[in-house]
This record gives C-alpha cells, sequence and structure tokens, in this order.
C-alpha cells in the first residue's frame, strides 16, 4: 500500500474540513487558502528539521533549490521535479508534469478552479522547508493543465 | 527522511487545527473527538479501498484482524501491532507498546489527559478499514502506560 495515500487521503480531508469549518465564500476562500498554507509551512519546516540532521550543509542557494526538487519531492510525491528553471536572480520555476495531489481531480478546465486549495498546503511546505534552511520565500503555484503545475519560488534577500 | 513523519506532523496539524476551530471545552472536546475519528473513519476506508485490490479475500474475522495488525498497521506506523488478544466472540484487543503518535507527547502522567485527542483518528482509521472489509465494528483506546496504547474492536453481528 502506497504510504502517498495516506497523504493524499489525509491532505483531502484537511482541505475538507477547512471549507467546511471555514465557509466557500469568495472572502473566506482566501483565510482557507492561508491556513493551508500556514499548515503547510509548519510541517514543512518540521519535515527539514528531521531530515537535514543526515544531510551536509548546502553550497549555495541552488544546491538547496536542487535539495527540494529531488530529496525533499520524492520524500513527499514519491517522484521528483520535472524541471527546474531559474533567473539566477532568486526566481526558481519548478514543475511538476504530474503533480500528485491533483491527479485526481478530473483533467478538465471545470476544475481548475478547484486547483488553488490543493495546491496552497504544498506551497507552505516548499515555504517551511526553505525557511528551515535558511532561506525566506514567497512560493505561488499555478496550474498549466492538469495535472501538470508549477511552482514559483522567489527568494526574499536579507 | 521518514514518511511517517510526514503523517505525523499533518496528523497534528489536523488536531490543533481542529481544537482552535472547534474550541477546548467539555462538550467540544466530545464533538472534536468525533470530528477525528470520522476523518480516521473515511481515510481508513479509502486506504483499505486501495490497498485490498491486490490482496486475497479472508477466511475470516481472525484472518481480517491479522491483516489489520501487519499490513495495516505496517503501512500506517512502519511497525506491527506488538500484540493481538481475542475472546474468539467478537472482542479483539490490539496492543501497541510504542504507539508512534503517542511517542512525542512525554512519558509523563500529566500529559495523559491529552492521549484522546491523539488516539481519536487511529480509532476512526480501524474502523473504517474494518468496514470497508465488511466488518461493523465499535473501536476504543486507553493508554496504559505512555507510549502503550491498547485498542478494543468490538465487531457488531449483522
Amino acid at each position: 500500500m502506497a504510504d502517498e495515500a495516506l497523504f493524499q487521503f489525509l491532505h483531502n480531508e484537511l482541505i475538507q474540513y477547512i471549507y467546511k469549518s471555514g465557509g466557500n465564500g469568495e472572502t473566506e476562500n482566501g483565510k482557507n487558502i492561508t491556513k493551508l498554507e500556514a499548515m503547510g509551512f509548519r510541517v514543512g519546516q518540521g519535515l527539514l528539521e528531521r531530515f537535514t540532521k543526515e544531510t551536509p550543509r548546502f553550497k549555495d542557494e541552488l544546491d538547496v533549490m536542487k535539495f527540494i526538487c529531488k530529496d525533499f519531492w520524492t520524500c513527499l510525491f514519491k517522484k521528483q521535479i520535472d524541471n527546474l528553471r531559474t533567473n539566477h536572480q532568486g526566481i526558481y520555476v519548478l514543475q511538476d508534469n504530474s503533480f500528485r495531489l491533483l491527479s485526481q481531480l478530473s483533467a478538465g478546465k471545470q476544475y481548475l478552479e478547484h486547483a488553488p486549495k490543493y495546491l496552497a498546503f504544498t506551497c507552505g511546505l516548499v515555504r517551511g522547508g526553505l525557511s528551515d534552511l535558511g532561506l525566506k520565500s514567497v512560493v505561488t503555484a499555478e496550474v498549466a493543465g492538469m495535472p501538470a503545475c508549477k511552482f514559483q519560488v522567489m527568494i526574499q534577500k536579507a
């Protein structure tokens, strides 16, 4: 039995619970997304704290991003990020061609509007993970065509 | 990085969120426990639906319980149940001497009162799993001495 199934089911329950208790309107939607992102942040921080005990230090920012794309993503989703691009000025785009937490939604365009709630927790995971590695960031996500999606990481310089 | 860490952190966030949004009083506590149990139930059902696709059918009730103690528990907690007892009349006691979701709480008695909220989701997981295998049950849990705990399963005869 895939462990990732447990994560997926729990993630779904979390979204449903937050939307049920937090409401479904336009304003509430924003708040719910913020809550999911904050939860992801704390989980990402916690995971990285455990994970990096045995991991060597990173030589630079790009090295950290590669770690997120490979090790961190594999731990979470049993696959690596498919493509990493950067402008070498603190912006990174991580593309996952088959994002696990979207793959249960149908591929049709009518489900695109629900995509943000399935991405918020993961944006938080990345931001929390980076934060634990000393990088402050803003992480956003967009769906190109389901189940592919892109996470954009903007590193905030101190 | 242990996958179980992801489950543990997410489980913690879930508990904290439910208690924050649902309140902390005596009545609310009961409701929060019920919510956690219900979420566990749905996750347990979902997991078993996926899991048993490749698993042979079970020959009897005891066979199902052994599956829960070994395969299901290992998937969730990376260890088996340490001891399974039954009265052969539909009551089973599953003892875990080092229950993962309690191991982060301190071993002192002062934390015992918080234990139920860390057990409710798992009671639901077991009940949901059994339900998917055709067994209706009532599942309760008690802590003997942290982090050991016992889950009691009462199978409801049709």
